[in-house]
């Protein structure tokens, strides 16, 4: 399956690195970025020879098969509808947009071109996460009643940059990954209502500049059951990562508390490194996420069967669309100071989710 | 030191068998319960002599120093104010009231009385909780910033009599604990405003009657601090009590994930034995709690000082009284369906409470 | 149950604490030490009155039902014997004797007479350890192949006065408690051989004098289970106390990692304290093993049914018989440095230990 | 680099995946096996075209820079020979040899023809071991004083085909991994003296052919680091190796108990999936390993500086020499019943073990 990358930042360029050298069966054709330098280091470093200041090379390149977009996410809606119109498989980092009205143009450009929809909800494919799934489809937890998820980004007690950091990212793009394990691990549910409490206390001199680096969010879903999602912009400890699902018979938990299973004793008594990074926590999450990616191109272009499991994996428009709501609800019920409906999704979409891989 | 129990029921019987075994220096001088029989058993039981079925005669006794009251809820404001009346040093059971003009009376007449208050939040005297306690006083967090305390009892997906449950007692009763963690681990903050959401998850069928055995609630800090309480009344793994304070320099846990250390490893994997009973879990707690009270009272009653710690440890009137105003503010949330301030406390309580031991 | 107590050093001290404070129903008649002034400092502070430097005097009392024994070790056999010919109920402290003759002709004076006799092997008490023989009781790992215990005591990287520690003291003190454990885990099978590997790596200028701070010994059980036991005299991080039991459908494994539950999350990762002193980890296990002497002895002396549990549990006479012989077994393989068997028991003893509790 | 492959049995077929797709800059350029349909089988799966019966045309190929040996262990040695004669540099499964005339010379031709040669001791890439090795090499435990490392492989109670297990397998295919472990924890220091004890406790009625199932070792180094080895054939629940490291300092504890960080509560208590495979425990492990190799091939190959680590990594011809003469040396103490010397290697092999990488 050949790939054009567009955006080769961070998130790009792990994509990148991870396409060319830990996907099966995947080719990293080509790479676009307005940064034209930056994409040519990276493309040399990966042994890639095509670079462009523009996506539009890549989209209109008839030998690539698939999209990965890693640009900003302001592009994103707009990407999707020109990959798709291209007729290119897509892989779209998250959020998948802005807004309903551009995110739904998208997915129907989406649909209509019949083209396979990933979105980067990277924390299904970490073994842990999946394991809690695979448990959670099984029926240990029973009817979910109590759900949480929370994401702590690693810090140092202050955040470099924050002044430019755009609004509202602590829900549009930190929390809406926890909003889309809540909803897979609460899957079959829709989220109906959220609160949300969010403040700047890493960074307080921001908050008058609207600046929020913490948030916790109350979620009703439509089976009753009550979710908490959190974040926090700094954790000194690291990256922490966690979900958990309490249920009619009992509670699955996921999260990785240290970096490996080594263990030391000392005069001061137990301790133990915790993980630092995205990438080292979700290596394998990052590699699996687009060999899943892969492989469900590679079978719907060649017409074989689609990698299958024993419970729902990949996240698609319905994910990414449900996730986008429930952030969007967020800043809502943040400006109010109350409870905020989420938007509910066009029919279409939350048949498709519901369908599973 | 000689204490009265008034109230033989499960926790009052657990109470007096602790007086009467567990705690150094402390003597079961009598028990008063409306069930005469019941009394009579528990204190030939316990070898202890004297049971009456009215709370007035242990408060006339001159021989006696000290009450532990252990009655329904409703009657445990009344008491306060009697037994300090009485001169009585008290030991109340949550909650101290089930409403702030009856407790603030209450402890309008201990302090008139001078006599000593403590309130049985039992958590703040398992190990664990203290260990977390010690290390959040000595800045091992930081300044808080995101705080959990969560209550699941055991059950096993039914409860018993839950129509004759009382209203609002996941806030009263249940989630008074948590409430009291969160302001322990968040000392010197105050609670602004609490969001409750609150469903019959367990019994639905009961939710008509407006039964609740299943609650979620955030609380917003003077601090800026964001805190969630969660509970639960059947946990069909056992009893699940945990803290968790997220602040500018890290986090601490507390909370006992298994009975004892052991594990069994078998061809179906890794497992080991959950904690089932509230006296099972905290029965060093439970005793502990007692031992602090008579150590307390003992050293008023003779003019020496007091027990002291590294940290902030007995549960007071201010304690009391901030646990209940936040149960109070989660029941008027549900009603309104949004957030709710939390009443202050008279000036007098609040410093008293930043005091500590 | 009227107990008296026999040498009030470190143990004794603590033993004298537990019985007058912890022990239902058991009453410290009187403290017997050479050492008057600190035996009275003791009785002084638990409120007992009566003191004498002579045990004789407490085996002459017939108010005094039972003798817990915490002299020194090269007393134990002497004083078995004196009061079990005195019709005295006896509590040991490990090891019971330091010669299989003496122990022998203790044991059989405790048989002759008729009274209970418990060895001070607390770890069997040990919530944990309990736990893990249950499992093993109902067949969780099968038959035993391979198992293993550990002592390591609290230390600072030197050992006060390791010059006037008694020889043999690591396998006659220290992993006698490992022997047991052992013993009880594969309980129904007789060591057979040992292979005792020793020396002075805390100390090392002291191994000429023929100290050892450091030993592992490997056991061969009459049910082809190999055991490994292994002990060390100075744990910068604390008391570590481990058994693991592998078998034929798997393993169970007792032991505290840390002094709670509480973690801690810093800018240097996970931590947690470890348990430091023995008489904090085994805080309840002391207490138990005493509570358990007490009910069999009032049992036996009132005629009543004893104690009983689903497991075995009280380390009796063969077990101590048993113990030791391993240890000097232990002894014999180090001077001569290759396996050595282990002397069998009498035959009285052996059917003793298999008819459990 | 281009590898050729020689045997593709269980591992040689699993490192033939590793190098066509998982190790950066490897290419599989050829395999050699008597039993050409099942290469060739492998050999199209991965998209490999060359395939021979014999490992003499991999040796003869010019274009092939590097060969992996993973016949059965017979053949080790000679092939070692014929491939550093070759001038392949050499990646050899363990054990390197069966007996140490045949090693010695093989590590000869190895260092005569100055190719790079690497053992298969896979542990050493596993994240917590090399997180241990690494507390270890910065002196968090210290001065090593007791060492333990255990391979339990899965099973189900009983061994398919134990009849043609070939004997002392257990010392020479499964506790060479402890033997490297135990060395490379204790660098510095060698092994001077074992005991071992083995036993058939899983197949007991093949004890009399001389099947071996179930082992314990005890070590004792030139430091007087006293060490235990440990095996079993069949454990139940799945793959368990660990190691640990006392030392005047603390302890280091490597070894993942548990599958994932997920973990389940239900009215069973707490439970959790265990490793079951060593391609699934070990899969990063048998990646680096290889990817280690390849890449210090390449820097030998082109003159460019080799990767460097914080603390010796790379397993080579003195590590590989060392632990076959630890399990020659437990053969021959299973056969005398007591302790044994270990062998030591010549002084070449000495010297080059402890420069590292």
């Amino acid at each position: 399956v050949k790939v054009g990358l567009i955006g080769s930042g961070w998130m790009g360029a792990f994509h990148a690195e991870s396409i060319a050298r830990r996907v099966p069966g995947a080719i990293l054709a080509a790479i676009a970025d307005p940064n034209v330098e930056s994409a040519q280091a990276l493309a040399q470093s990966l042994g890639t020879g095509k670079v462009t200041a523009d996506a539009a090379d890549i989209l209109a390149d008839p030998e690539i098969d698939a999209v990965v977009i890693a640009s900003p996410a302001r592009f994103h809606s707009a990407l999707i509808t020109q990959a798709a119109a291209a007729g290119k498989h897509v892989f779209c980092e998250k959020p998948a947009g802005q807004g309903l009205d551009e995110l739904d143009a998208a997915l129907a450009a989406v649909e209509k071109a019949g083209v396979h929809f990933q979105i980067g909800f990277n924390r299904r494919y970490a073994d842990d996460f999946q394991a809690a799934k695979k448990d959670l489809a099984a029926g240990v937890a029973g009817q979910p009643q109590l759900l949480r998820s929370l994401t702590r980004d690693p810090g140092t007690g202050s955040i470099p940059n924050a002044a430019r950091v755009p609004a509202w990212t602590v829900f549009l793009e930190t929390l809406i990954h926890d909003f889309d394990t809540l909803n897979w691990f609460n899957e079959g549910a829709e989220p109906v209502e959220v609160y949300a409490v969010a403040d700047a206390l890493v960074e307080p001199e921001l908050r008058d500049q609207g600046f929020l680096d913490t948030a916790v969010v109350t979620i009703r879903y439509s089976n009753g059951a009550i979710a908490v999602a959190e974040a926090n912009f700094s954790a000194l400890y690291g990256y922490d990562i966690r979900g958990e699902v309490f249920g009619s018979k009992g509670m699955v938990q996921a999260g990785r508390a240290t970096e490996t299973a080594a263990r030391r004793y000392t005069a001061e008594g137990l301790s133990a490194d915790t993980p630092r990074l995205n990438v080292e926590l979700f290596r394998q999450a990052y590699t699996d996420e687009l060999a899943d990616f892969a492989a469900t191109v590679r079978a719907q272009r060649d017409g074989t069967p689609p990698p299958s499991g024993a419970f729902s994996l990949t996240p698609g428009a319905a994910d990414a669309r449900r996730a986008l709501a429930m952030a969007l609800a967020c800043i809502e019920s943040v400006k109010q100071g109350g409870p905020v409906a989420v938007a509910a999704a066009p029919v279409a979409l939350r048949d498709d989710a519901r369908a599973g891989v």
